[in-house]
């Protein structure tokens, strides 16, 4: 009995040692899946897939546009995309340059840049360009969504001046 | 010989158990630290502490202003400032409204809304008001510094027709 007893016990200690590493650090798949998504994000927006680009967002995420009121929610997310895709000859993309997650895996950010055309009521061609950062947490499926999602312009406010 | 060993090898596992628990989930106590440096963060920039709100932010982090280029770097940085506090009888102050952080504890971000007030060149009372997304990294003295701050006004631009 003693020679089958203790290797047994002493192979459920190593089992468990080996079981018990320090928690891994996940940044960087969570950095690689994040980078993704933001691209994917990109690419349902400037498709005009707006039930898709809508839904990267999470139910209660926020999207924060230059001069307009916070965008919370479904509902109030569409209408800004609404109004981004009213613009006549609207043509706008994004890329990440830079992308972090927590070494849990759980959270983590995107930024980069934007170049904007399009234009105004009276036909002149407008352009923007300008950076970003968005938030973004994992969910139970696995998959990733924004919870918060800043941007603003590079250029100077357009002037005040009489044309 | 068996009474002893035993015991001693019962008792090993249990004590290797009990120290291996999942890892441990570090969001609330980093939000809530998150959530005092922003207001920290504030206060260096409200009394005018250029060094001071300069520090926040991390070496390589970028502070992303509407209108500008983004400032990244403690020069950068210290210029931006400097044309903050350049406005006459500036006013700015901000507020974080939700934070939230990684289950590790290492990465967070707050969102807030910020009121400014200032007076034009000709000596006129300009207001504006908006929302701020920050990322934050806890640093290895366990204190939190910016890597991202975007923020982005809620009015619309000013509008172009002569006075």
């Amino acid at each position: 009995m003693r020679d089958v007893r203790r290797p047994t016990l002493a192979l459920a200690l190593v089992a468990v040692l080996s079981a018990c590493q320090p928690p891994a650090d996940r940044s960087t798949g969570a950095a690689d899946a994040v980078r993704a998504a933001d691209i994917a994000w990109e690419k349902a927006f400037t498709s005009k897939d707006l039930a898709g680009a809508i839904a990267f967002v999470e139910s209660t995420g926020s999207v924060l546009p230059p001069n307009a009121p916070t965008a919370t929610g479904p509902a109030a997310v569409q209408a800004l995309f609404q109004g981004f895709y009213a613009l006549p000859e609207l043509n706008l993309h994004w890329q990440p340059t830079s992308v972090e997650a927590a070494h849990s895996g759980d959270l983590a950010y995107s930024s980069g840049t934007y170049q904007m055309s399009f234009n105004s009521p009276s036909g002149k061609p407008l352009a923007d360009r300008g950076k970003y950062v968005t938030v973004w947490r994992k969910q139970a499926d696995g998959s990733w969504r924004v919870v918060r999602d800043a941007f603003n312009s590079d250029l100077p406010v357009p002037s005040s001046a009489p044309k």
